[in-house]
């Protein structure tokens, strides 16, 4: 113990890149060559051997620099904080953050901005849940729910949720709480599997990835659509046909349509029996998100990894815009924004099934899907976890799959602290690989 | 003339910033001390002689650097591309910038990202109708349309408009065209004056704006509410009894309140016939906007400043969500995105009354409402520019106000070249007047 109280003495920032464009790992219809990035946030505390807290934000590569300048134009809100408080009410930073009247501008509540706020939010989380000794999932699961009820910003949401349903909805998740907490150490979360569908991979690699996903244990697989609908067809009849008619095949069109394409190019596929159809046209888009979905039924509809705040989610549940709704742990304002799509989803009876893949966002949304169903929704039915088995390496607490299901955590924290010697290495440009590939460029004969 | 095509050589970035924050213009009830800023960008060219292209992204100060690193991660995306070929064509910048399928995930298309595509793609427009030797707002009413159809980006917006409509409706606005520009040149545009308004302001000084705004000739001023409804029913009251009865008096509550708490507060202000209510919630939501249209009837609700993209506005007019559609210059993504918006009111019957003040708002505007009079909705009835009385002393080509109306612009170009010497004063931190400041602040006894 330090003879004063610990505060936060940094707010340190990294621009990490992996080379994964290099391999069309993560290529779909709008991203064709994402080079996963994380723009990594480290709070330092002078807490005599104490934890830091772990954020990021996700990319896809160019900007990374930008998104984590957008972290560092935070650091006055968190810097000089004493750490005892920060724990004690995590949402008093996030408040902080997203209320800064001028970076405000910059959003509202929405792009670089609110990923930085998202970031550096759940750096304090981490840092919380790793001085109670407890993974998030248990943390949040196991907090008093009016404590976790003064977490949520209702501005903006009380049309649709009220903090006395909130609070109805928290004190229900408690009974059997305990019952599910331990079905949950026993079994895990269910998980689905993306990592056979990436848009640049062959028909082949395709359908053994398929087949393999089956025998792992995954009930539903997911396909990357949108560009050449001939393929589209091709690939999900070789799916179907290496998967079998009970594996969910979930597809995902990552933005590309239209709203009257997105109907008929999602009809042109129903024959074979699409679970969802994902992210069909601007996240942005409400509206026509409503419509596909009442004309593409029973195909679901699903969407949310960029829907940029509660405020989006709200209204996709106001307006039926949705049958899933995938939150992502890197998107909003971090926790405490998600706790609030959460409560918003149970409020409307809508499975959430959060988007994940990238840089440590399995890593993450994990615990907000545990905390869903150990304190929340009560439920695992018709829920799962997006897996993508890639860059896991990185991480010191990666996830870990058994069977088609995430395993509980255990170790204290939030699951977002970076391996150093891969911080070392993947940093941008100045790392260890990209100094070494800028020689090798310079070395390669024009 | 060049021997060989002229090209783009560098992408000059300026975080500009003014202390306007120690005057409280500008306080409203969401931002109480914004210093008014910009992103400054500037295109050069090895043209001999030839002109730079400039353009913005307006801030309140704080992440103003953040945004001036957005536009810079645009540079490779215009270094070396040929000028001739970028001012024939500048939506082929817009969708080059748009479509980077990394920086896309950054947004996509909104916040600090979308907002750096706008200043650089009005940079290029600044550049092509410089050379040509017309302000903006006459080279886009002259134009051909087909070729104006060509620089609109119909993804997202199909169900609401085609390209077949757009087109009748540009060809339409050809019909008096020449008329309409003569008495543009003679009259103006219509203005209303925010000067007034700004909270921070007190009771007299408030009363003796407002009346000189009509001395002044404005038939609309614009009030800041939404901190305290005492304190506005007595501002109000004062305003109305200051102009009187014919002048309208617009309220802006620049997103203060959730969806009952802005039909109640604007309801308990109906006394003093608003004309419209502004930003009376969430820029995002659409559905609410909906419903406080509905509620506050016969006031009409206006929106717009901070909605992020074409798609916001379509949605916007597709759920009858407000009366008056309000642009911002710089705000989307530049001149293409706010075609497209311009032509989405056209269809659906509603009038633009653009947002400004900032910094270059009012400059960068003006020329779109005047090509909206002149070649698109054909009417100035019901539409009026926003005017703010600050700033444009930093401008080569300042905007001109008479009688209540904006002057033409007749210089070529979009008015957005700062003059020389306020970006060396005003630059951050390094300019003569931070420098400065910072050295008075070191000097001032703690």
């Amino acid at each position: 113990m330090s003879p004063t109280p610990a505060r936060i003495t940094a707010v340190d920032t990294y621009d990490i890149r992996f080379p994964t464009s290099r391999e069309l790992d993560g290529s779909d219809a709008m991203n064709p060559d994402p080079d996963y990035s994380a723009a990594y946030v480290v709070l330092r505390t002078d807490a005599d051997g104490g934890p830091e807290g772990h954020g990021l934000a996700f990319t896809i590569g160019r900007g990374n620099d930008v998104q984590a300048a957008a972290i560092g134009a935070l650091r006055g809100h968190v810097v000089g904080r004493d750490v005892d408080g920060v724990c004690a009410d995590p949402g008093a930073v996030f408040r902080a953050l997203v209320d800064d009247s001028q970076l405000r501008w910059l959003g509202p509540e929405k792009g670089v901005m609110h990923m930085a706020v998202g970031a550096v939010v759940n750096a304090v989380w981490d840092l919380a849940a790793q001085r109670a000794g407890k993974p998030l999932w248990r943390l949040l699961a196991e907090a008093d729910p009016e404590w976790l009820l003064a977490q949520i910003d209702f501005r903006y949401i009380t049309d649709a949720l009220t903090p006395e349903e909130a609070l109805r909805i928290l004190r229900r998740g408690r009974e059997g709480a305990e019952e599910r907490t331990a079905r949950l150490l026993a079994q895990g979360f269910p998980a689905y599997t993306t990592s056979a569908g990436w848009l640049g991979y062959g028909d082949d690699k395709l359908t053994q990835l398929a087949a393999q996903a089956v025998a792992d244990g995954f009930t539903q697989i997911k396909l990357k659509v949108g560009a050449d609908l001939d393929d589209d067809i091709r690939r999900c009849r070789a799916a179907r046909a290496a998967v079998g008619p009970d594996v969910r095949v979930a597809i995902d069109a990552n933005q590309r349509w239209d709203l009257a394409e997105a109907i008929r190019w999602t009809r042109a596929l129903a024959e074979f029996d699409p679970y969802w159809i994902e992210e069909p046209t601007s996240p942005d888009d409400i509206l026509a998100h409503a419509a596909i979905r009442e004309a593409v039924a029973p195909v679901k509809v699903a969407t949310g990894e960029h829907a940029h705040n509660r405020v989006v989610f709200k209204q996709m549940l106001q307006a039926g815009a949705l049958d899933i709704l995938q939150i992502d742990a890197a998107r909003v304002g971090g926790v405490n924004e998600n706790l609030a799509i959460l409560l918003l989803a149970a409020k409307f009876g809508v499975p959430v099934c959060p988007h994940a893949g990238g840089v440590g966002l399995c890593e993450l949304v994990q615990h907000l899907s545990m905390f869903d169903y150990v304190a929340v929704s009560g439920t695992t039915e018709d829920r799962v976890i997006e897996y993508v088995d890639h860059l896991h390496e990185h991480f010191l607490d990666p996830v870990v799959i058994r069977d088609g299901h995430y395993t509980a955590p255990t170790a204290p924290g939030f699951s977002a602290t970076m391996r150093p010697e891969s911080v070392e290495r993947y940093t941008y440009p100045g790392g260890t690989y990209w100094a070494a590939d800028s020689d090798r460029r310079k070395g390669t004969p024009a």
